[in-house]
């Protein structure tokens, strides 16, 4: 900000409108402040990422699943808002669980969970799940797990492979848009979910054993990085996400020490942590510059948010502005056991 | 929450469509999870309370002019969506700040606030003011209270009188609006502001000095409760203004000890604190129960969310519904120097 | 921080050792990071403004008589470590009630609020207190009052004359002790409070109404940092209490145009607030700068703690190091209706 | 908490005593209030895990290392405080880095992060690393895996042995303490770190690929929890380590489906982060219960403060009581590529 703009541009109060689209409400949350500002600074770099000849980068983290995101993630691989996506285990398998026709259920949080415990019903804060269909859940996926090669793979592989799996079940998932639209998922804390249970606990002694090749698919996602013009990363949460979309710069950098690496050129985080905890799931994007991870010149905001309100509004908004966010061009990856990138227009 | 009924209503994820008004929006969100369902079962409880035979109390607390939020304000009081405010006196002074014509302006949070200082700028966040027109409006209000007599005055009343001084300036304010619709102001901690900062050292040394008389008009508050059939808080933020509208009930409970006071019948809070701290911002509606502030069977929800995130959202959906909110009824009250309710339908 | 320096320090991992003093732990936190080392730095900045020719003001926000923090205070004003309170009315109320020898009590946060309701025991967080013995105080403070003259009091004033009628007590408190160590406190929001309940609820009709002249103690306060050498600003919370004892700095400014005044020397805030929300509990030191509230030169630092984590461990190292800790001078108050303020050696 | 004993326990405001040691600090602490009662509560729990027939399970987020923990985790491992840790990749690595004799260094929060950026130095919120160091210790441990078998390794396994590797090195570490004391160190998102950087980008093309077997270590942690008395966590932070340490009762349950599993026995986490996100990070052990993961008898508490001050104040605790917790026994665990549990006196 240049010394003279300081007072050039006066905040323009929010006016209330009869219905208004969620675009137009983003567009005057431009004019006010704080978080406000924030959210709607979020929605424009996003679309200046789309706009620009870059690999979108989604990071997603916290029970986005049983939170009623899953249609959400799905629309967003359709129509290619995201290129990649970096999660947790526990929305993998919560996505499964849905797509198998399973539910989460509307609960509370002032309720007795001893007495949730005796019925079996599982809480995530204001929601429930049935444990005996987790259980069905876990068995779909040991079942699944058996029948793979005796092998490692990457996460993304074996997620790919999942997703294609359940290609003919009638809901659609997250795991299924991704394999059909070939946008690649990567788990690195894959055991550490429902989905490493199923694998540890579920699978019968004769089957074989699944390892991880936790380390090929961090040269994969560095690869993406050292392959793209530019990439953007959108971060629902932090978390094992957060840090593998930032270190996957870094890496980069060490494979390939001639060959300039800027860090990401836009930066989104929707969070409810704080920088003052000293954590990589709070700390700034200004932080991430000192480590290359983030572009000198990067378009960022970090919108203090849940985003289970944030993703709502911000991705009803990118659908009202789908006209105007014709890619240039998006990235083609080959989501074997040959991982291959190329770009198409 | 019933046992039977713990898992009768599964979530329904929200599904993105284009061109959805936002109240459509909020009423997805009432399917998912977490603070998104939060929000919208927030205005829902609005609602409710506008469709009840109620006295809608607001609170208003951060910077929340400052931030772009004044016209929304001002909505909520012409279109009586509330009946009552309770503020800090740092919003009252940039309402009138804004009102004179002047502005807040668009900053940034990463500048150099000793070069601000020395360019007269102040900041608030991402926000800035120029100093030398927060001392105009000092004067402003100074001048306007050296022409009041001498007798103590409510905050409700120096309040009511100061709005009607703005009643010929062109620009549109929170103190106008409600002088002129008969929705009374509180300040509990008016001397806690740049209000305060006027009278205390803008004034010349012949003027009377301003004295307020706190007392009566905690007893003016108290009285709204034991006259209206229910009442109901809405909360942007904690603060003086939460603290005050929840013990006006434990007031209006001394007073008159014979009437059976049930609390408030609706609540909501839009906050970014947390219960665990302690503090009466933070706490939640169940712990307002013990002390009889919150009614046993009060609708309540805590949305833990950014306000100007929440209301641009919120009261853009009610500006939606609009007609479906016909209130039976309003309270009317007399707001010169006797103070007097009656409830009109 | 220079250049240069930038790697010159390396942190002190934290050594355990058994039976080390409170002052040798924080001594050794000032060699580790993020909030540890915050907590450190506190203790050393509230040092050195003791041991500068400073004036100490204290704020003090949140239940933090409740909490069990009376005694701290009491300590801070009985050994000078403070020379002037700004604090919330319900402080002030609680403060009143333990001296007049009633309880607060160990509770818990997962009890039934409508049980506690029947049972007239009125929770904060995860303490309880007597909803009959609250009445008593509240007759107290009503009865102290009815004796006052019939004029407007400065909290300042009414607070002094509440403390030293309660001087005969067998416990010791807040206000007693600071009426007999002559430090003032001031309660902007006094009203605002179970203080405001008793006035407004409590007292005979035939008795005369209390009238609070806040304008004139915020000039009292202003001219406290005029006649000080430099302040020091260590704030319990935000609220109103941080929000005063900043603005008495711009209020001093106008006040006497041709003093150039620096604004706080010194500056501590124990928080639980972010600055993410925009509002002035939460707001950075570095933003007060920018209104001359916080000096260029100021020692600062925010400690992201709850203060009944704080207070005990920071007030014990205090305590440990008095030897160290001479004064060479506190600030006199005369604290009738006539105030005024001289620096004794 | 029963009905009768609402009333029965006052606060016991905290009285400041010079030269209290830290034991007896925290013992004061437990009349007190909110955090400051939740803090001397977490002390308590971990004292009674210690006293009865308890396997105590660690886990580790944040940057706990750069921070300045590494060596009060030693000391815990050392003196058989804890009996097993789950951690990040990240406090491995900087564990590591701080055991080759590598530094972090004080630095600030409010430098330019493009300056450090060219001066290759990387920031960690108020702490500073120098690249280049960190790339010596990528080597190493690059060097370290090329001698392994081509083999999956659990991530228990390789830290073990890498631990042992850097015996001989000056520094003690955690993982060097860990391999010597028998303590097994778990890492499930080990690639997603500089451990992971390391082995994606730093080892030469002729070297054999490490692979994970995550699944493996997986059903361990689950053994460890069937063979044991009873189990407690102890939890810094969130992310994976709290998640893994929670679900391997699930695991364990499913597992075992004859044997009656009742959660965790005992339960303590320091924490910054709040339930109303719905995230496993914030949850509480409440919501533990609804899963098992916790038991229905459990004692427990969730701590509201960043570490850096938990961690010294209560491990300062723990020492100073180390004479009256005398352990029954402790877990003895094999931990080389056979992994064994037995419990000695």
């Amino acid at each position: 900000m240049k010394n003279s703009s300081y007072t050039d541009s006066p905040t323009r109060p929010f006016e209330i409108s009869k219905d208004a689209s969620i675009a137009a409400v983003l567009e005057k949350m431009k004019g006010i402040s704080f978080q406000g500002r924030s959210l709607a600074r979020a929605l424009d770099i996003w679309c200046h990422a789309l706009q620009d000849d870059c690999t979108v980068l989604f990071g997603l983290a916290g029970a986005m699943v049983p939170a009623g995101m899953r249609k959400i993630i799905v629309y967003l691989v359709e129509n290619r808002l995201i290129d990649c996506i970096v999660t947790t285990g526990a929305n993998i398998f919560h996505d499964c669980h849905e797509t198998l026709g399973f539910h989460h259920f509307i609960g509370a949080t002032d309720v007795g969970d001893e007495a949730l415990h005796e019925l079996k019903i599982d809480r995530i804060y204001d929601t429930f799940a049935k444990d005996e269909e987790f259980d069905e859940t876990d068995k779909y996926v040991a079942e699944f797990a058996a029948e793979l090669d005796e092998r490692p793979y990457t996460t993304r592989e074996f997620l790919y492979l999942l997703g294609e799996r359940m290609s003919d079940l009638p809901e659609q998932g997250i795991l299924k848009a991704a394999s059909k639209a070939g946008v690649p998922i990567y788990c690195p804390a894959i055991a550490d979910s429902s989905i490493g249970i199923a694998l540890a606990a579920c699978m019968k002694p004769e089957d074989k054993k699944v390892t991880f090749d936790l380390v090929t698919e961090l040269s994969e996602m560095a690869r993406i990085a050292l392959k793209s013009a530019s990439t953007a990363v959108i971060l629902v949460g932090g978390g094992t996400p957060k840090n593998y979309l930032q270190q996957l710069q870094v890496t980069a950098g060490i494979m390939e020490p001639d060959i300039e690496l800027e860090g990401h050129r836009y930066a989104v985080q929707f969070t409810t942590d704080s920088p003052q905890w000293g954590g990589l799931s709070g700390c700034t994007f200004k932080e991430g510059k000192s480590w290359g991870k983030i572009s000198h010149k990067a378009q960022s905001v970090h919108c203090f948010c849940d985003a289970t309100i944030a993703l709502p509004i911000v991705v009803s908004a990118l659908a009202d502005r789908a006209d105007e966010l014709q890619r240039k061009s998006v990235p083609r990856f080959d989501l074997g056991s040959e991982f291959g990138i190329h770009r198409m227009g």
